[in-house]
């Protein structure tokens, strides 16, 4: 087959056969074909699409690219989520627990923080010891005795995909709905699953900024899912502004552990309690979302999901100590309170630029090199339709930088916008597909 | 400037200004850019255009990677013509001698052959002892004593599109008009020319296929052009068929030979005559196409013509004895006559395939490191609507390999098609654009 032949296909807006996108991810991975023909093909599939065929082969190839976890000896349903990513999105690090703790199987295999929103690694690597880079037959051990486990892409993972991710990100061809999904879904697949829970953000501090293109890669996401016979359902979800009231890696954790306690119950609770019903309910735990919802408030309720939670930190290295008694975490060197000046409602945030502004405390990374301060970020109070009362705390900066401080909060004060009159709240989940 | 988000910038169809694309130009030609990216960005430049605006800015920055040769010291017009290519296509050979020896000078930089066609230099250099790789000082020279100067590009001009071009040709980004176009100014500008006379080639055997795309080609050479202050005209010319009745190196230059001598008067010479008066025409020797089409005839009539490309060959290096006994030039091994089998007309050929079979019988290089044989070609006897009686001598293969002739022939049989009425032949000139 010639490289320059099928990049022309692509390129003139034909149609890749199984044959052809096999040999081009097999000689890709293989680096026998150069970076610039692939990159020049990523551009010809960015602007001439694939069709939902053509999307599943590449989707099968990278997955074949690396292993396959077979869990085929754990007996029972195993079920992921993935979220397309957000600012303040943790739902995964209460999502696991809860769903172990309903008796279905939680492998799930997460990200580092990625532009301007946070990676699950990174927060799970705040607690103490907790090692999240286990191999395949340690990751087995925990799954088998808790239920759940989580962990990085290994090596043997889908190498393709993190060739030809690391390619996009340099080449301005990551925004494409054929190469978003087959690089998800060639990881998802990977885990041996039988079904998944998809989460596309959408909004200003997602990479999906419209509904139409949040709907557009839920399909195309769920008919890859069903082309590899696996169970699946996507929730279109805002991002316009953070999830929850806690941005950075220990306070994320620490926001999760006060979920599962059920000491909290704001929207990161409200949109848990719906995407783990809807696992035990692909799982075969309950007979609707509704009844799964309820399963998975029970479980928060009982002390369960908690209980499950220390399990899998403790299995995992952690220091439980730490989720036990949160308020013996270290604290960061600054903090910095951010009052109000005026009465009024709080209207609309720039999640993007607040997103930023945790990066800029420490919370994530600028550079490839930077090192991540894990006790560093940002405790929103407010969020969209509060009303707001002159000297009101808006929110808390925390950092080991007073000049990173500064910097960011000038961006935060920046990204909130206040309205005189009471605005519309945004739809917390916006559609559900199946 | 961050290369990323130019390509996205194109990705996106936005215009790209003046300095982003200096940047873009400045920093691959000095490898900070690398190729991946810029593939990356070509495919974004064939698939979403580039405004006349745009391509005038490329050309430039291409232009002004390299040395423009400074001809400000020649007193009297300079010219060139460029023609994108074809089979069978030697004007140059006939069109520099006729020129130069009506007063004009004639700085012509040519390339080597590309895909199924031939280049020029590889023609000259069928001539013992030619030599196509002169210094600029060394060419200055020659284009002062003779008027006229045959060479190709040096690493000094436009090393831009050296780089360039060899990235599109791996990556499916050739077919681009902008590229296309930018690539052949930048190499021309650099000459140090006052006009340009364009030989846009339209057809099977062409690298357009159709008119549409032959015009546009033209439109976009000419802006390009004209932008940069020179006189220009462009010829939308026929390649439904080789031009002449000679392909293949030494084989070209004979026809040529013949030409300049007025002995041949096909459709090698009509063209030729066309183009030269137009050149002659730019240069301002004539008044009118038509008076510098007479005064080209002259000058071959005259012997003018003929003693102007002895007088190239020799400052070059070349032997005339060969151009003034051509019969004296070694012969090839084999030779092989193709006669035809039944009666009727010639109705078509597949100049494509016709060049690759002449490819394969030695003329040209399949592979980067095949070595040329320059006696090795085929001449044609016969063209488009011309009768044909069984027993006829359509065409005669040459060649220092038997295996070869014996594919030749059947790639040959295959490509010429016959009809029992009479075809409409092809127009040679299709169109004349200013």
């Amino acid at each position: 087959m010639n490289t320059i032949e099928l990049i022309r296909k692509k390129r003139n807006g034909l149609q890749l056969n199984k044959a052809e996108i096999e040999y081009l991810i097999e000689n890709y991975t293989n680096r026998s074909i150069p970076d610039y023909q692939f990159s020049a093909l990523l551009m010809a599939i960015l602007l001439k699409g694939m069709n939902p065929d053509e999307t599943a082969v590449l989707t099968n190839s990278m997955l074949n690219s690396g292993k396959i976890i077979d869990l085929s000896s754990f007996k029972g349903f195993k079920i992921d989520k993935h979220s397309t990513g957000g600012v303040g999105d943790k739902t995964s690090l209460v999502l696991a627990p809860i769903v172990a703790s309903a008796g279905i199987y939680v492998p799930m295999i997460s990200g580092r923080g990625l532009g301007h929103t946070g990676g699950t690694l990174d927060k799970l690597e705040s607690i103490p010891g907790f090692k999240t880079d286990l191999s395949l037959s340690e990751s087995k051990k925990v799954l088998k005795k808790c239920g759940a486990v989580l962990i990085g892409q290994t090596k043997e993972i889908a190498p393709a995909d993190k060739l030809i991710y690391a390619l996009r990100d340099v080449t301005a061809t990551v925004e494409s709905i054929p190469l978003i999904t087959a690089s998800i879904m060639s990881k998802k697949l990977a885990e041996g699953i039988d079904g998944l829970v998809l989460d596309i953000k959408t909004g200003n501090g997602a990479f999906m900024r419209s509904d139409k293109e949040s709907i557009e890669l839920a399909n195309s996401l769920i008919h890859t899912a069903k082309s590899f016979n696996k169970r699946v359902i996507a929730f279109i979800t805002d991002m316009n502004q953070p999830l929850g009231n806690y941005i950075g890696n220990w306070l994320e954790v620490y926001e999760s552990i006060q979920v599962l306690k059920g000491i909290i119950k704001n929207d990161l609770y409200t949109l848990s309690v719906k995407l783990a019903g809807a696992m035990i309910y692909l799982g075969k735990k309950a007979k609707s979302f509704q009844e799964g919802e309820q399963v998975a408030k029970r479980l928060i309720n009982s002390g369960k999901a908690f209980n499950k939670f220390l399990e899998i930190v403790e299995l995992q290295g952690g220091d439980i100590n730490y989720i036990n008694n949160p308020y013996k975490y270290p604290k960061p060197k600054y903090s910095k309170k951010i009052h109000w000046v005026e009465n009024g409602f709080i209207n609309e945030m720039n999640t993007f630029q607040i997103g930023i502004a945790s990066l800029e405390l420490g919370a994530g990374r600028i550079t490839k090199d930077d090192v991540i301060d894990h006790k560093a970020g940002i405790v929103l109070y407010k969020k969209i339709g509060d009303s707001v009362i002159k000297g009101d705390l808006i929110c808390e900066l925390h950092s080991d930088s007073k000049t990173n401080i500064k910097t960011s909060e000038q961006m935060i004060i920046n990204s909130i916008r206040f309205s005189r009159t009471k605005p519309l709240i945004p739809k917390l989940i916006k559609k559900i597909i199946r």
